[in-house]
């Protein structure tokens, strides 16, 4: 029973596969699809509706039980010859609004994946094994990332997660529009209900390091702190031709100066400002703005940096507020994150399964990393053993058109993925 | 004939007037209005049709011919003893997506207003007098400001002015719209065509100086030079938590620089700078832009001022692009107008207008200015004799819904315009 040491995963399958469901999200049709096309798969939209279709009609067909839950979570679940909590591949089929075809998508296809080579080989795992499809991880629709993963691990109430709006205004919100797809499961989303004995994630790095370095895979044991906050600016509106610069309240030149410093923040501290939503009103030519809004994303390696950053941040916010005579300033935190260190048993799994893929050659091939980016397993390793698995992605551009993985590391982070869910499933109590 | 000296415009019949079109732009009813109400009547909306049919049913009751030209510039022309082109008050009945009830809209009722006077007395000039309402001057929904004045005096094509699209992209052009509302009309738009003796228009000071100064009456003798134009800058998007400071080509840190920057330059040549107009692309929060589009509008007393700053603002730009890394950066100018003197013979109907109203304390009450903002009189004064005369509004500001202008104020412009309207008469040979 168990494993069988030589087990390997079809790379030519998992590349046309993960390219097959990409034409939701391209328009393309099957066939004429360009690899390095990007995507715009928005979640709980109607490609990610068809995308999810895809996924829980292919996991039936390789024997699995599918479970939805409240947040449109899919737990694809192959039973083993015990029963207990599964030992799962997660990640997500939701993309940017102009994303790539690998962040998340190459995850759960690995999954798949490895569900068919097990289908192949007539292979019964000591328990139960499975892939998940969180929901809603980018958080570029509804803006709160990984709030799916999040409500399971008890970070947000479910209240709050179906009541977000669409940032597009469209007037949906995560709770309606997961009843218009169909994907509004009865399964309350919790770690409670939808328990899982591992939780192992295959992803790009989205950072040019691995290529830099020139490894094959990333051993990831941790994730670096972030928070996202809004900041919104009153000024006064007025006329661009006839108020004199002494007497101007303009948000704009205030959030400009802010924007600038933040960077300067990040660069003493080693850590990471962005900026990548700014609104103003009213919005004409000649007018000065009497509003702006904008997103500021930070993060550090250490709890205590982000802290320092942002404790320098808000400082230096409040005095270009003030000395452009502002009317108001207001932050709201969207998002919180704090660095986290999966845990031991699970990323030995990992390491196993690298030395199963490269032998000898495991530490050339191989290097241990922090994930910049989060993660739906920042929050399953509150409940769970986690580690994730990274593959090198082209100059380490991610969250773009131009986002590609070469079939090869699609493979390689594929078959470290199966082995390390079989290592975890052969070593559990 | 001619001029009775005592002639006096009805303070609360121009009050009342006014504010019952701006219902149209408010959606407030007569009768329930609130003076300081701030206004949307973007330029061949259905309000502003409903302004435009008020102004022409009014004048043709005032005994006036009308005439609409190609870009729905409406001419209420009231004959005179002679015919000849008439002298005119002229403004514009459209406003800011979030205006006030004064900017242009006043300079229309204020001619409204000289038409009852002259009718309620039975005057008759020498020579045709009217009003006039120029399309689109704002520049807010087809984004070229003071187009239509600027096709009468060559300073642009028909065809260009036809062909600007609405900048909510609604899908309307200004010729599409000026069809569907009923206003194009087929006399074309030129001064050839529609000759014009002298114009003279009132319009609100839009800036803190008569108001700090303690003067009623501002006589505009010119107005700055400024250039508007579009910067888009492109850089690279990427994930906000995986691309290092070092490897990032953010255009939205370059346009906070830039912003920053041509406001220093514009403090060093006591000139001005505005952002009001910021858009970037995708728009997520933890994606670092891949474009951004922002407008910037410089002004200066001196032509030759103005182009010293926006050679300076040029080279600072590049250089920020520069070190940004950006991939591109192109400069679109929408507008470009010199700095104008407007012409003797009008400006002293002006002056002899003030000493009418104000006697001995002419001096007192009034002051030479250089308007801030552009104007139509800026394209008329190109073929014929133009003065502007500027009235107080509260705190300076304009282009806001707190845009005010007393009734006191309002009635002292209209006076004084109907005075140099009637005093060019008297004295065109």
């Amino acid at each position: 029973m168990s494993t069988v040491p030589g087990l390997k995963i079809n790379p030519d399958r998992l590349w046309k596969d993960l390219h097959y469901t990409c034409q939701w999200g391209t328009g393309e049709r099957w066939g004429q699809e360009d690899h390095q096309t990007g995507m715009q798969r928005l979640a709980l939209s109607d490609d990610d509706k068809k995308a999810r279709d895809w996924f829980v009609s292919t996991a039936e067909s390789l024997g699995c039980k599918v479970t939805v839950d409240s947040l449109g979570n899919t737990f694809a679940i192959r039973p083993g010859e015990n029963d207990g909590p599964p030992t799962v591949a997660g990640s997500h089929l939701d993309t940017q609004p102009t994303g790539g075809r690998y962040d998340g998508i190459l995850g759960v296809h690995a999954g798949i994946e490895m569900l068919k080579v097990l289908q192949d080989n007539n292979i019964r795992t000591r328990y139960p094994v499975g892939v998940v499809n969180w929901t809603n991880e980018e958080g570029a629709r509804f803006p709160c990332s990984m709030i799916a993963s999040g409500v399971w691990a008890g970070a947000y109430t479910l209240e709050h997660a179906h009541s977000l709006a669409d940032v597009d205004a469209s007037g949906g919100t995560m709770g309606s529009e997961l009843e218009r797809i169909g994907y509004l499961g009865k399964v309350p989303t919790s770690h409670k209900s939808m328990r899982l004995a591992a939780h192992f994630e295959l992803h790009i790095e989205q950072g040019p390091i691995l290529e830099k370095e020139e490894r094959k895979i990333g051993i990831v044991t941790g994730a670096q702190a972030y928070e996202w906050n809004y900041i919104h600016l009153k000024g006064r509106e007025s006329h661009s031709g006839t108020t004199a610069l002494q007497y101007r309240r303009d948000p704009l030149l205030a959030a400009a100066q802010m924007i600038r410093d933040a960077n300067q923040v990040a660069k003493e501290y080693g850590g990471l400002a962005t900026t990548g939503i700014l609104k103003l009103k009213p919005g004409s030519i000649n007018t000065i703005p009497g509003e702006v809004l904008f997103s500021l994303d930070v993060r550090a390696g250490q709890d205590s940096t982000l802290e320092q950053m942002l404790h320098e941040i808000r400082k230096q916010f409040s005095h270009i507020a003030s000395t452009n005579g502002l009317v108001d300033i207001t932050w709201t935190q969207t998002t919180k994150s704090q660095a986290v260190q999966f845990q031991k048993e699970a990323i030995s799994c990992v390491r196993q399964a690298c030395d199963k893929l490269f032998g000898e050659k495991t530490d050339q091939w191989t290097m241990d990393m922090i994930s910049g980016a989060g993660h739906d397993s920042v929050y399953t390793s509150r409940y769970t053993p986690t580690a994730m698995i990274f593959v090198p992605c082209k100059d380490g551009i991610s969250h773009n058109s131009r986002e590609y993985c070469k079939k090869e590391d699609c493979a390689n982070g594929a078959q470290v993925l199966m082995h390390s869910v079989l290592a975890y499933d052969t070593q559990r109590k």
